[in-house]
């Protein structure tokens, strides 16, 4: 059962033909991964200030099926996918029934001061469980 | 009774210090003048496409009294003043009791290409009325 | 023989690790788009307005290999490989030497109002030839 | 001698009406500040890594006289101003020999970790006097 949230685009999200600028729109990825985050219980912060480490993203790769527009709600679903030292992120947006952009962040669990990656701690892979692919 | 919404700062927000960067605020004001005219029934780009006309900003004026970092809940209440040809929206954003930034959007309601100022449409002044300063 | 750029690296644009926010690369990636179509005579601006099609993004795919942080100059190369309908632009950033991310956004040539994909006009090939992979 | 840059205002910087967004327009305010603390050898970072002490924003004030639009060139001047504890940049944007925006920004000479303001070392003073209104 994925995470959801609903990004509603906005007027400044918007160019000169009415649709969201693709740079707002992987703005609104990125703030759908940091409401994840925090719905488990681990915002980005905790991890960095309190634990050492991170989830640096290393490739994304996004698909743009259909425009979205100023006034749109665009329910975004994202599904983690978590192995050992690195944990995927796959996003589906869905707007009116249509998927306007799906993708993924491909994230490295790693510590900070370039220690290299480390294997994801239990804790978080509990947290995300119940929001992977069953 | 202002219009209120709950502004969360995310991760990619913070600079260095891990306190928000200064034009990502303006992006959280932005957002909450969207948030409010969708509120209201009258959202930015219904008067732009339908209507002919918008609420182009004149005038900002910010004051930051406190930092916000990642994961700060920052109320941020908009009060709209309504003049004859003109719109102002009054901010303040409280984040654990304390004012972290306040100031003022003063717009002009004006046509599309160049037309000049119009007197504010009854029906978005009404719209309006119960948010504003009683 | 690729258009180049240096993009600096802003305060603005760094993290609390003191490196760029993922989202702000992606937004110069964008930037330097926007400054190749203006170098070849062909802004986007131009092709939408006077010509009726534009260039939108249906795919990107992004490897972050190391991080930049505020003050690093990084070399951004553009090469684009002209389809029949549609448009790749590779980039490579350099920075000391070292690539710092590497990908591309598939673009197609799509007229305005939903008239689907049309052949990239011989002008635009003609203007993008001399920097397309040899 | 004020400093001066031009800014490009991009295709993803523009509105539905062709115009730029607002929060675009304080970007490209912000990335000024930050070219200017380069220029004149004391860039932000430097400040706030080796010396600890920043600049940080009290008040901002600009205002929007005519809008610009995509492919404008707009010449950003700033004009700093150095008080005892605090340093005001006055900036004008002037597109076509028009004055598209102009406003300052208030910034406060402060440590790290809240220890208050702190008297403009005199190092950044002489680096920004040849700059300084005559």
């Amino acid at each position: 059962m994925s995470f959801e949230r609903t990004w509603t685009v906005r007027f400044s999200d918007s160019d000169p033909f009415g649709i969201a600028h693709y740079p707002r729109i992987i703005d609104a990825v990125h703030e759908t991964s940091d409401m994840f985050m925090v719905e488990i219980g681990h915002p980005f912060w905790e991890l960095s200030q309190d634990r050492g480490f991170g989830l640096p993203i290393v490739e994304v790769d996004f698909e743009f099926k259909a425009p979205v527009e100023a006034g749109n709600e665009v329910t975004i679903a994202l599904t983690p996918e978590v192995g050992d030292k690195s944990i995927r992120f796959d996003y589906t947006a869905i707007c009116d029934g249509t998927v306007t952009f799906e993708g993924y962040e491909q994230r490295v669990c790693a510590e900070h001061g370039g220690g290299g990656a480390i294997e994801v701690p239990d804790e978080l892979r509990d947290a995300m469980a119940s929001y992977a692919e069953g």
